[in-house]
């Protein structure tokens, strides 16, 4: 049977003030009216039903996922906790183990809580493709066509064309987030694609290739899955921390590339809102999921967003990005968003951990 | 008797959205750690006492006056309730008329609620001097040395020195507001000072200058203040509306300035608190009257305010004036902080008076 599984564990600063420590990026509404997370398991409907739904997050932010998706349907009971953060190699061989043994033809989706992707259809059109490419064995991962010389993204070099399925592509290396030059030779030779982080495969496959490839973790995984679903805390923090690119991808022959034509968004800072929401007619965006406004006089370029029903106010300003929250506001220059983070080390330095 | 009144009546947009249609720039904590008004008043001490400390206000901020000023020792009776707002030479007749009543002799002062005066040794001192003068039945102007060519402010032209008091001047002329090269001309020629709207005479004097040079405006208010301590709104409405500077001090031979040697901030909008509170080492402000924190990443010559234990974050942004308030937040550049009224006027135009 088809699955999806949302990853939910991923944690960051890059949000904040409206990101903190026990609200990451993917329970926000920056991108709707919804939750991230609760965006991207309404994308999947109904290609794959609520009750085939499954979200790996941490143990505390299993509240958050629950509240996100019930209105959705998705069962309580396809919430996998993790007792801690051990990258997405342990989350998904976890994940893995949950499903095949409820269903061992289980095939499942990977898709990251908190990417944006549009248009639906074209997104569900791919998926059904790569389910069939991975009932078939294959360890099927998204390539996302670049649009510009990303140096934020790993790349994938594609392969030759798979002979059950020509539009799907063999895996020639991956390659790490590249510096600006290599960047750009990417985007001239035109066969990379940026590496997304949605994968689709079957659990017994993606199991035993964990085994070959990541063999403690497999084994310190099946030990503490065989305890029962309340993961022992202490042996899971024992587990080799690794992203599922270096503990399968790059060793296995199995992995192939579906490229696709949806637009994709991992909305990595505050900018990406751009992309999310339409400007007024002096270029300015105020998203405000509960009713607040933006008032701008000769300001230009503004990105403002409150979670409640604020008044932001512009002046003068251009390029400014105001993020209110009730009891810290960020104003940044819209392009030094990426260093939001010396922002919360400095609270941090100072013991304000507060409104972190 | 000398007595001291604090014209506290004034209302404006200038401090949004601090400021509020019911609470104006001289109830804010923007100064100091206590309103503008209690500031003024604390000011007095102990050279007049509370209980000859009066503030004059429109009916509905004498709460706020109240409040402000009874950790001082005002009395609630010395609180003149405005039945609305008819300018400075009504306030100041209504109340050079309930002094009179009280005290025959009385003296006294007239201080804008709103205006920050240091060092405040040098004031009373001054002060003194005034009363002195004002006793001998002149009307004293207090005479602001210019610093820069100000077209904000309106300009007194000085005439000789008294006989009877040879550091004050007689008054040659009062200038309106000048235009840019006027007011270089002014500064170049030195015998000009600015007009502070600070004032010290005899009730009985004032009032005798008011019915000969303003004698609808006396007769009107004489007739109310027959009636009683609550006036009649609709007769007061009816007073002409003017300027003390209009209605008495153009025409007056009594007239004198008194050039003072103390600093004198009108705390005309938001930079003028670069001039009331110290800036860090990257020349930012943060003005918390209750605790909040400002956080700076790469930016320089900020004033960040709030009345609220409010983080206020700033990262790669020059002279930048952020104002949080829990409904409603500004951001705006510093030297753009005169328009503020377009914000006000923006909201009030889409009904939203809730924030203003």
């Amino acid at each position: 049977m088809d699955h999806a599984v949302i990853m939910a564990g991923g944690s960051g600063t890059r949000f904040w003030p409206e990101s903190r420590n026990r609200r990451p990026k993917q329970f926000l509404k920056i991108a709707g009216e919804e939750a991230m997370i609760a965006l991207t398991a309404r994308r999947l409907l109904p290609l794959v039903p609520p009750e085939r739904i499954h979200v790996v997050t941490l143990q505390e932010q299993i509240e958050l996922a629950a509240e996100a998706l019930a209105p959705l349907g998705v069962p309580r009971a396809n919430l996998i906790a993790e007792p801690a953060a051990r990258n997405t190699a342990a989350a998904i061989g976890l994940t893995a183990l949950e499903l095949r043994r409820k269903d061992p033809e289980a095939v499942f989706a990977v898709l990251p809580a908190d990417h944006v992707i549009t248009p639906v259809s074209a997104f569900r059109q791919r998926l059904e493709q790569a389910l069939a490419l991975a009932k078939r064995g294959h360890l099927v991962t998204f390539g996302i066509k670049p649009t510009h010389a990303a140096t934020g993204y790993g790349y994938i070099e594609l392969g030759a064309p798979l002979a059950d399925d020509r539009a799907a592509r063999g895996i020639a290396s991956f390659k790490e987030k590249p510096d600006r030059a290599t960047a750009e030779r990417f985007l001239r030779e035109g066969n990379f694609a940026w590496n997304s982080g949605m994968f689709v495969w079957r659990a017994d496959v993606i199991l035993a290739e964990l085994e070959l490839h990541s063999r403690e973790l497999h084994d310190g995984l099946l030990a503490l899955h065989r305890g029962g679903a309340a993961l022992e805390a202490h042996g899971y923090r024992a587990l080799p921390s690794l992203p599922i690119d270096i503990a399968v991808m790059e060793h296995s022959a199995k992995g192939c590339v579906l490229a696709v034509d949806f637009t994709w968004n991992d909305v990595g800072s505050w900018p990406a809102l751009e992309e999310l929401h339409d400007a007024d007619a002096q270029g300015n965006r105020g998203v405000f999921p509960a009713g607040g406004e933006l008032v701008a006089h000769e300001a230009r370029g503004a990105i403002a967003f409150s979670s409640s029903a604020h008044v932001i106010a512009l002046l003068g300003v251009d390029d400014i990005v105001v993020v209110h929250t009730p009891d810290a506001t960020l104003v940044a220059r819209k392009d030094r968003c990426e260093d939001v983070k010396k922002i919360v080390e400095a609270l941090r330095a100072r013991g304000r951990t507060d409104v972190l």
